[in-house]
């Protein structure tokens, strides 16, 4: 759940409080009818950086937040799927793109929005890609040509900045926390 | 929400359905008065496997699921949190382990009870044990003495055999997926 619930999804009753269960360390919202908690966890995101031939896949975002800026395909796991999985499918519908040699390349952790970003690199097949619906345009930037003032988010600069240092993923795993910078409101991927 | 949803968070209506909305490819809980939609993502859960002197730590199960059995410090991920304090979190609620050296060990999806793992690697500070709230028992454990059959998670078996063939997490970090062996009911980590 992503906003704030105002009544007990098990009974119905607007009579949640924030408050410390019994045996717990957290303030949660319990229902005061029946006893129910309601668990907010962090949400795990999965992308990838996609290179062929020494150029790199960016997305031009058509959605909010950071519309017409450009991004990794990336986006919130569902259940039921693995990491691997999510990061094709992301690649698959923000990009029409296909993967290759996928291996993890990168593990942040964003505490001051709640979410985790496993970023995977891999080799764009066939160099082709599609502007799905969530992006405007899809096209493949030389190191040079990065567009670094218009990068949607810290933790994708984070992810390009890293990946033209080091290469792609090779069992070495990169992993770090982004905050937000002074003066930045909270970044965070939403495109669903 | 970790149980299905009856009332709308939002509203409080009971009425809704379970469709995919409109732009969405999945099916979710939509709230028909309202239109609020339930999202259901994976839950991180983040732990560690603690070395001293060549004895790696375990905690004995004080809750259900698995209760009795043998596992390493874990939990789920909390909002606000980095996935590394949160293994060290956990560590101190279930053992009362403060960890030096810490680092990512391994990182595995777990889709058919849609959780994902990151396991740290890292030594016992002074060797130093005590149950916490959720463990009956801590205890230090060579290779030889590890009780295999009796430990609580195949996901916790299977980061223990790679820790013993691969020893402490350096940069390179283990991935991959655990699903249910036959026979076996979902297996899942509910402590909190």
């Amino acid at each position: 759940m992503h906003a704030e619930p105002v009544y007990c999804p098990q009974c119905g009753a607007s009579s949640l409080e924030y408050r410390i269960p019994e045996g717990d360390t957290k303030r949660r919202n319990v229902c005061a009818r029946c006893g129910y908690i309601i668990y907010q966890n962090p949400l795990m995101v999965a992308g990838a950086v996609l290179e062929w031939e020494g150029k790199i896949l960016l997305c031009k975002r058509a959605i909010k937040p950071r519309f017409g800026l450009w991004t990794l395909p990336a986006g919130f796991m569902e259940n039921h799927e693995t990491l691997e999985e999510c990061a094709r499918r992301e690649s698959m519908e923000e990009a029409t793109a296909e993967i290759e040699n996928i291996a993890l390349f990168s593990l942040y952790s964003l505490p001051h929005i709640s979410q985790i970003y496993a970023i995977y690199s891999g080799v764009l097949a066939g160099g082709k890609s599609e502007p799905g619906e969530e992006s405007s345009a899809t096209d493949l930037f030389t190191p040079e040509e990065i567009p670094w003032d218009d990068i949607a988010f810290d933790i994708i600069r984070e992810n390009l900045r890293l990946y033209l240092e080091h290469g792609p993923g090779n069992g070495h795993v990169h992993t770090g926390t982004v905050m937000p910078h002074p003066g930045a409101g909270a970044q965070a991927e939403t495109g669903r």
